[in-house]
C-alpha cells in the first residue's frame, strides 16, 4: 500500500537522517513509487542529491588524518574520529570492475577498507600486519560502497579495527585488520 | 671466505636456475663480491639480467589464463598451470608506495596475490569469497615482488589457493585465497 504524499515525505527525511547515503533508487524500491517522485520529493524538502549530500559530508568537521597523505586514501573519507571510527564512500566505475563482468574487482573494496583502516589511527606511521576479509555479495559498477571502520582494540602497537563495507544498508565486504602502530622515528618528537 | 671465481660463477648459474627471480644484488650479498663483479659473471655465463629473464619467462610457454583478461592481472604473469600453479612478478614503482615512506600500501601487495588466484583458476567467471592475509614484512621502493600461488584444494564450486610472495626468497606475504567458481552463465556451453 502506498503512504499518502505527506506520511512518505516524512519518512524519507526520517530515513535520510539516519542514512544519508540512501539512493533515490533504494528509497523508491522502498515507497514502490518512481525515482522521479523521489526527486520530487527531495526538491520539496530541500535535502540535495547523493552526490551533494557527500560533497558536504567530506567538507563538515571531523579528524584531521594523520597516517597518510589525504589523497592517498581510497574512496573519500566522511567522517572520521581518531582512534574510534570513520566512514568513507567509494563509487563503482568502470576502472574498478572487471571488464566481462562488470564486478567490482576485490582489491578495490580491500583498499578502500584497509586505507580507511589506516586513516582511522591517530599516529605517523602505521602498517597493516594482518586481515581476514570477506566479500559478502559481488557489488556491481555504479554502486556507491560506504565502508565503515571502527576501533574495537588498541595497545600502545597494535590496534584491531573492524571494517564493515554497505551497499544501500546491504552489507557487501567486512574485514578484521590487525595494524601496526610503528614508534615514531628518531628525529622526530 | 671468498670463493675462486671458477666455483663462484658455477654457484651462481646453479642458484639462478633454482630462482631466475634473484637479484644481482642478492647474489653480490651472498657471495660478498661488488654488483659489478656478478655483471660480469652474468656476461661470462651468457645469463641476462633480470628484466630479460622475466621478460623471456613471461613470453614463455605456459597456459592461457581463462578467469579474466591478461591486462587485468596485477604484475606480470610468468608461469601458469591451470588448476594447479602460477607465479607473477611486480616491481614496486612510485604508484604503489605511501609518499612518506616509501613501503608498498598493502592492498598492491594484495591485488597481485589476489588477480594471481583469479588467473590460476580454470573457469569463465571466478570471484573471491573471503582470504586471510598476513604481510610479513614491509615492501619498499623498488624491490621486485615475486607471488607465488598454489592450489591446494578443489571441489566443483569452491576453491583454495594459497599465495606466498617473496623478494629475493625472503617471504613479505602470504594469503589463503577461498574461491569461488561461479557456474556457467545460461546460454553458454
Amino acid at each position: 500500500m502506498r503512504l499518502p504524499k505527506k506520511e512518505r515525505q516524512r519518512q524519507l527525511k526520517l530515513a535520510l537522517q539516519a542514512n544519508p547515503f540512501l539512493t533515490d533508487e533504494e528509497m523508491a524500491r522502498r515507497h514502490g513509487v518512481s525515482v522521479q517522485t523521489i526527486r520530487l520529493d527531495r526538491m520539496e524538502l530541500g535535502i540535495p542529491e547523493l552526490r551533494e549530500r557527500i560533497k558536504d559530508m567530506a567538507e563538515g568537521n571531523f579528524d584531521r588524518i594523520r597516517s597518510l597523505a589525504p589523497e592517498e586514501v581510497i574512496g573519500e573519507i566522511v567522517d572520521l574520529q581518531l582512534n574510534q571510527s570513520g566512514v568513507s564512500v567509494l563509487e563503482i566505475r568502470e576502472e574498478h570492475v572487471f571488464s566481462r563482468n562488470r564486478i567490482a574487482r576485490g582489491h578495490h573494496l580491500f583498499a578502500q577498507a584497509n586505507s580507511l583502516a589506516v586513516a582511522v589511527i591517530d599516529a605517523d606511521v602505521v602498517l597493516t600486519a594482518s586481515a581476514a576479509i570477506r566479500f559478502v555479495r559481488p557489488v556491481r559498477l555504479g554502486e556507491k560502497c560506504i565502508a565503515k571502520a571502527r576501533v574495537v582494540k588498541s595497545t600502545p602497537h597494535r590496534i584491531q579495527v573492524d571494517v564493515e563495507t554497505f551497499v544501500n544498508e546491504e552489507r557487501v565486504f567486512q574485514g578484521v585488520f590487525d595494524m601496526y602502530r610503528a614508534r615514531e622515528e628518531k628525529g622526530k618528537k
